[in-house]
């Protein structure tokens, strides 16, 4: 790839981005718009649809950076809780590692790269019409003295990058202390989930927990609820609540119906009509939940699981944690996710059943990651365009024109892509659903686990080993060939991966920030619905879908910054787009559903460490390329080094 | 090897074995040998030293077999604890196992493999003039239907042993939780071992913990005691323990001084001075204790660990259970072990010292079992005769004598190897203690693990791929070639493993019974001091060099049943004079210094699943190689499904 590529490549998406900024500063000021871009401000209440119509409204203005970038990590805490304040420090954090990477990058290693002639001297009169590859370590000549600067860097980038883990971590987990701390006294901490509990013939699963409790536990035992299937009455339920908002909003502000906007059945009565009828449905509704009550086989049946709640906080770690039974398949303790929290569907049963259940998603997961690009290379090669002439023969004349036929042909293969990377969080937290996790937080955790392997697989090892699927496995069963072909794979695809992170990384950020699906639908949806404010449901920040992202731009960063540290700059400019927009959407977007209390960093942490022992295999396999071979013994040390620490972080935080 | 060669070899064992046996019956009966033989009765109190002669002491007789043989498992259990019975599980266990695997193999699988003819054909005249091949897979034809036979017998065989597995870790289990029923409360079930305790400057450990257990658990602490260094104390309280159990021995049988025996310097006094001499000297000692307990330097340093005691077994289960601190680094829980089974050494201060610890000794323990082989072969080099001659010129005019020079060159380098792997499990013991353990018994379950891996490397791999270790390194690093490899090496190594069993199987198990070492100490030792009945020491069975040793030599079994079933026959026998020998040695030798209450069988188990894994991967190797490739990819549900029940266990009994 040559400069002026690379640059043009900057311009466009640039001028998206600025573009996509600008719109949203207009857009955002659109009453129409508010349930998109500050739902979270509407359900507040702290803004109103204001319909009256002003110049500004039209003006784009940077005002939503500023308020972004004045948010402190307190108010940010009180708001949105201490996950997105973990969720925030992932960006600080890449950010303080990418400034130093780059100031070493820049001014050290890229004009190092730049005066070896490995591959070609560097055009300094037309420098655009460089190849990328001269701003990287492929130029230094092998054997060259020079490469020891590379050496240094890659010491003192890992020695920077543990010192922040260790720091952060620390700091994380002083976060987390303080935050059970000061959090007042809740219910689910009082309460522990039972499962696996063993039923004697005769006796309802509500005696034995009932009986062993009482024995076990005497002096704290409170109380239980078993848990049951009620998937019909949780419906019933649900509508009641919906039906109940919508009326205690029209009772509190008796205006809201004269001024409800965009209405296209436009034929209702009066006000008091609407409430009357509500409030006639929600007796309906009670009536039947009271029915499904009495009958017990609608009332669901009962299954062997219960929230058991404790007189103490401390009575309920104790009987978490202590084995309650010696089968330790039977009561099997977990602790009460909040009740937001609780991911109701999966209670299977047995811990057989669990366990089963649980290999197979494990299995799916890995086959899913390694197989993904199977199905995905094949849909597009249905789409080449003798195949779509045959399938929609309309489309014979459209595709005739070569405009059209260029785009398709062009774009269509990476949209499919682009598409079925989209499905992959979805379907990896309904994996994760049905892995058994009891809690959203709990999916969410793990679905951010495989997003993250199923990116680094997918989008890092199958670009740098763009072979077939059975080579990449062989290179993973093969280990001591994996810093050699790492070396020469890798580096070789430096310029894609600048490239990347332009277009993906750069317009990831913008789109986050735009919304676009949102949007779209709630412009599809406008016309057809009586949208009110009460129904709308403020999203939480999906926590597997960003963190992944986050962290495989980290991941990027950290192999590349030796081998071609151009791509440092981009990078940061990625992050800072990164601590803006997020932050905003924090403020208008995002309300936090639950609270892990930061159990996400551990994932970070992790993630981290690997990107460093990446980093020094393809370090050892480069210096021995390069034909530096005190090098290459010398970085040894480093990735056992890097994995104790993480042993001993393991040990001291977690 | 030929049939003759094993069968000498047979010979010569066997007659070994009825010598040492014959020798036993009637050593045993000698009086003077009684601290060698019945160490444990003579100290119960149960046999006395009678020295009136009588012709049946000449005479060998068979009465400690039928003894060994009757013994129940309760009384077993009764007067060795739950550890003896769990050591004789793994012999009945064995022998079931090859009592089906040898069903199996000589009536399907021996005729299978000699009527194949891809090495040669069967001599049926001269069976002795036979290789031991021809009864070996090796000699079925590639791609003979035959082959299913072995493919059927490895799925059994699997499936048998797994069963059998399940089976006695549930009864292991059981066994467990009824020791724990029938057990009366014990000082240490009510007492934790709290280490790293932060100490504030200007008080004292012991003012830290008595503050944070009466803060956190008021209801339940009793009291604490710190540890300190007290070596100097310890010894001269041995001392005096020592002087005490003579003086009270020497006072309650007043005979005992006349009839001492094997006394060479027979000029002592009468027996009142002995008793005022002893008596003397126990109150100079008690005066240097008294002295040291109240100089607070001799006393010992404090160190930040420290005994806790609760009120009841539950509240130390709650302090053992429930993490202390918010830095999870301090006031680190362990359970205390037994008062007799407390390793004082190596209370090390802090967590960083015992960390880094455990990291050098599982460094030194990898290098120790890798590079073992690398001095061993470099001292065998040494004691070639022209060497010998050079070291030990006097040795010139012995050396050149035929038999001497052939003993010589044939037996000492296998003597040297001897030498060296008896060394490995006091070896290992001594790392194992260094790596933080505080109780004998964790030790010495460490050191099990250790010297089993330790063997199957040393042994096995080393035997099967009599290659450099690199070579047998690069095999462990390359897992996909593992399965071929084993393939071609371990089959060729049969007649060696078969020798194995009969020479160092069959001799470790009389000389177990025989006790040679300690019966040539004690010829050695008993000219020249006096040895009385009360400083004999029972000696406890040193299960982490016993229990590697049967579960290699099941390895051996489970891996060379389908490969070579004539091992079978020599396996079941090994294990039952195993059976025999322990028994015996478990009523006359051995006992028990602690209870761990079966601990040691996951480690049993986890041999086992590596045993059987193995033996798949070289089924796969082995199908590959003899070209049924429909075989190779049947048995690869084997190994999963292998691991998967050993996690289910895990899972069930843990």
């Amino acid at each position: 790839m040559l400069v002026s590529a690379l640059l043009t490549s900057v311009g466009i998406n640039s001028g998206l981005c600025v573009l996509f900024f600008t719109l949203y500063s207009i857009l955002k000021k659109q009453p129409s718009n508010y349930d998109v871009y500050i739902p979270r401000l509407l359900v507040d209440g702290t803004s109103k649809r204001i319909s009256h119509f002003n110049l500004e409204r039209l003006i784009p203005s940077p005002g939503w950076v500023r308020r972004a970038w004045n948010l402190s990590e307190e108010e940010l805490l009180s708001t949105s809780g201490l996950d997105a304040v973990v969720f925030m420090r992932i960006i600080t954090f890449s950010l303080k590692v990418f400034l130093v990477a780059g100031i070493i990058g820049i001014f050290v290693l890229l004009p190092v790269n730049c005066t070896g002639d490995q591959l070609q001297d560097i055009d300094l009169v037309d420098i655009s019409n460089n190849s990328l590859d001269v701003f990287s370590i492929s130029n230094v000549n092998s054997g060259s003295k020079r490469l020891w600067a590379h050496f240094c860097a890659v010491y003192i980038v890992t020695i920077f990058v543990c010192y922040l883990l260790y720091y952060e971590y620390k700091y994380v987990s002083s976060k987390r202390i303080a935050y059970f701390h000061s959090s007042k006294p809740q219910p689910h901490q009082f309460t522990i989930l039972v499962r696996g509990i063993p039923v004697s013939v005769g006796s309802s699963i509500s005696d034995s927990i009932q009986s062993f409790f009482t024995e076990y536990h005497p002096s704290t035992y409170l109380s239980h609820m078993v848990v049951r299937r009620t998937n019909k009455l949780r419906a019933l339920i649900n509508d009641a609540k919906k039906l109940y908002r919508r009326i205690i909003h029209l009772q509190s502000s008796p205006t809201q119906n004269k001024y409800r906007p965009g209405n296209c059945f436009g034929l209702f009565g009066r006000k008091v009509d609407i409430v009357d009828q509500y409030e006639k449905k929600l007796e309906d509704i009670q009536e039947n939940v009271r029915l499904g009550q009495s009958d017990v086989s609608l009332a669901g049946e009962e299954i062997p699981a219960a929230f058991v709640s404790f007189t103490s906080r401390y009575g309920a770690a104790i009987a978490f944690h202590l084995r309650q039974s010696i089968n330790p398949i039977q009561w099997v303790t977990e602790q009460a996710p909040e009740p937001n929290d609780v991911y109701w569907p999966f209670f299977s049963s047995s811990f057989m059943r669990r366990w089963i259940c649980k290999l197979v998603v494990v299995v799916a997961c890995i086959l899913l990651t390694i197989l993904f690009l199977i199905p995905v290379v094949f849909v597009q090669g249905l789409t080449n365009l003798s195949q779509l002439e045959v399938l929609f023969p309309f489309l014979k004349s459209i595709l005739t024109i070569t405009f059209v036929s260029e785009v398709i042909t062009g774009y269509l293969p990476s949209l499919i892509l682009m598409l079925f990377l989209k499905m992959v969080p979805p379907i990896m937290e309904l994996l994760s659903s049905i892995q058994g996790y009891i809690s959203h937080s709990g999916i969410e955790k793990s679905a951010c686990d495989k997003v993250l392997w199923f990116t680094i697989w997918n989008i890092f090892f199958a670009t740098a080993f763009s072979g077939s699927v059975l080579y990449q496995v062989s290179i993973v069963l093969d280990p001591r060939n994996i810093p050699a072909k790492l070396a020469v794979a890798v580096p070789a695809q430096a310029s894609f991966f600048i490239a990347y992170v332009v277009t993906s990384g750069w317009t990831s950020t913008a789109s986050e920030l735009f919304r676009l699906v949102p949007f779209l639908w709630s412009l599809m949806r406008k016309p057809c619905t009586r949208s009110t404010d009460d129904d709308l449901e403020v999203p939480s920040i999906p926590y597997h879908r960003d963190i992944p992202r986050l962290l495989f731009f980290g991941l990027l960063g950290i192999t590349y910054f030796f081998l071609a540290p151009l791509i440092l700059p981009f990078l940061l400019l990625y992050f800072c787009f990164g601590y803006i927009v997020y932050r905003n959407q924090f403020i208008n977007v995002y309300a936090p559903k639950y609270e892990t209390a930061g159990k996400f960093w551990p994932i970070v942490h992790n993630s981290m460490i690997f990107s460093l022992v990446l980093m020094h295999a393809i370090a050892v396999g480069i210096f021995t390329l390069k034909k530096l071979s005190l090098a290459t013994t010398l970085i040894f040390p480093l990735p056992v080094l890097t994995l104790l620490f993480n042993e001993y972080c393991r040990k001291r935080f977690l």
